[in-house]
């Protein structure tokens, strides 16, 4: 899918770059506080896994335990490479929500296996995005709540206060391992209250200051495969 | 970078899907043999690691242990869902020879913290890809020998029909996960001999019916990265 940034322009994000461990309590949650990162933990997942609010997340035959991450997502404008943390946000187009949908079974398993996670994350539908804001609307990127419904219930709310890396810190770090691109996205962490996604739930994501991120959920069709 | 098709069409790749421990040797040559893989290893790199032959693979300044990995690579021409594997070498529009360089002292801490690899795996310059060969040329993906030499002395030398899991199986596999698209690239895992690259050597890669592919290698300049 492409994104219209807030100057009009229209891209294909060419990365998508993901935080894990940027939160203590999220940290605590998943069992192992001597995983507190001293960098930010960094993975990738494919543009093929975008998809935006109003949309389908598909949970795949291949996991049985889908979990949703809600996270403040970092729309890149102008690119470059070495960006100090002092200039960074300048180099920041806009924020929106966006869900790091996670396998957390195959995760485990890489875990295990001390392999990669790309496959646990990087599924078809497993980067729910939403609509843009540009960066002047939004007045602190640390001092924003976030809040995850399922089917109306919350099952996380958090702020990025809480986060161990700030933005600046994350845009800068990760400029210094790749060139970042206009339309870039950096999915920042998730805080506390990460949990199971099922079959024909209904996900409302909100922040402050940002547009909402609506999703539905569906179990992949075993009919659909064999059809492919 | 842009990659040009046999077709003529130029595109720039959307996902460079690379494979780990596909060749037993390999594994065995990392230290354990117990992590032979049950299903393919999978990792992506960013698209901004590309570089063509005539390129240099810069050697960032956050490792000092970077390592070449001789792979054969395979470029989707007709993406798709759910592709079987009799159908699977149907979607290869060529192959090309490239080199999954890994900075394996990060590997090996991200290992240990059982984290993603992307930042090991995915600095700028770390994917360097040669020219593409049309699949109609190519006789039997699995019987072509490939090697590598570094200023002129072999350092890996090896035959795909060595691979534990073959092209095919790697496309239908990768294809149940993540929808492939024209362009995407798939880097098939390293035989044996992998090692380090210093500075001012010279990577000369080679493969059966296969088009060089030829790299410089510098060091990062600590000058450079303070005027960015």
């Amino acid at each position: 899918m492409t994104i219209t940034l807030p100057s009009g322009k229209t891209v294909r994000p060419g990365k998508l770059l993901c935080i894990g461990r940027n939160y203590v309590a999220h940290v605590r949650e998943m069992g192992d506080v001597s995983d507190l990162p001293t960098e930010p933990l960094t993975f990738l997942k494919p543009s093929t896994a975008l998809i935006p609010s109003g949309g389908t997340v598909i949970l795949p035959r291949q996991s049985n335990d889908v979990h949703h991450e809600l996270e403040l997502v970092v729309v890149i404008g102008e690119g470059g490479k070495h960006i100090s943390e002092e200039d960074a946000l300048n180099h920041v187009a806009g924020y929106a929500l966006g869900i790091d949908v996670t396998a957390r079974d195959l995760q485990a398993q890489s875990k295990a296996a001390k392999g990669p996670w790309s496959i646990a994350k990087g599924f078809d539908t497993f980067a729910p995005l939403g609509p843009i804001t540009p960066r002047e609307k939004v007045d602190d990127t640390q001092a924003l709540t976030i809040e995850l419904k399922v089917n109306a219930e919350t099952r996380q709310f958090g702020s990025t206060a809480n986060m161990i890396f700030p933005v600046a810190k994350l845009v800068s770090f990760l400029s210094s391992v790749f060139t970042l691109e206009e339309g870039d996205l950096i999915y920042t962490g998730t805080p506390e209250g990460v949990g199971p996604v099922r079959d024909g739930d209904v996900l409302e994501a909100t922040g402050t200051g940002l547009q909402p991120l609506l999703l539905n959920v569906a179990a992949e069709s075993q009919l659909a495969i064999s059809q492919a």
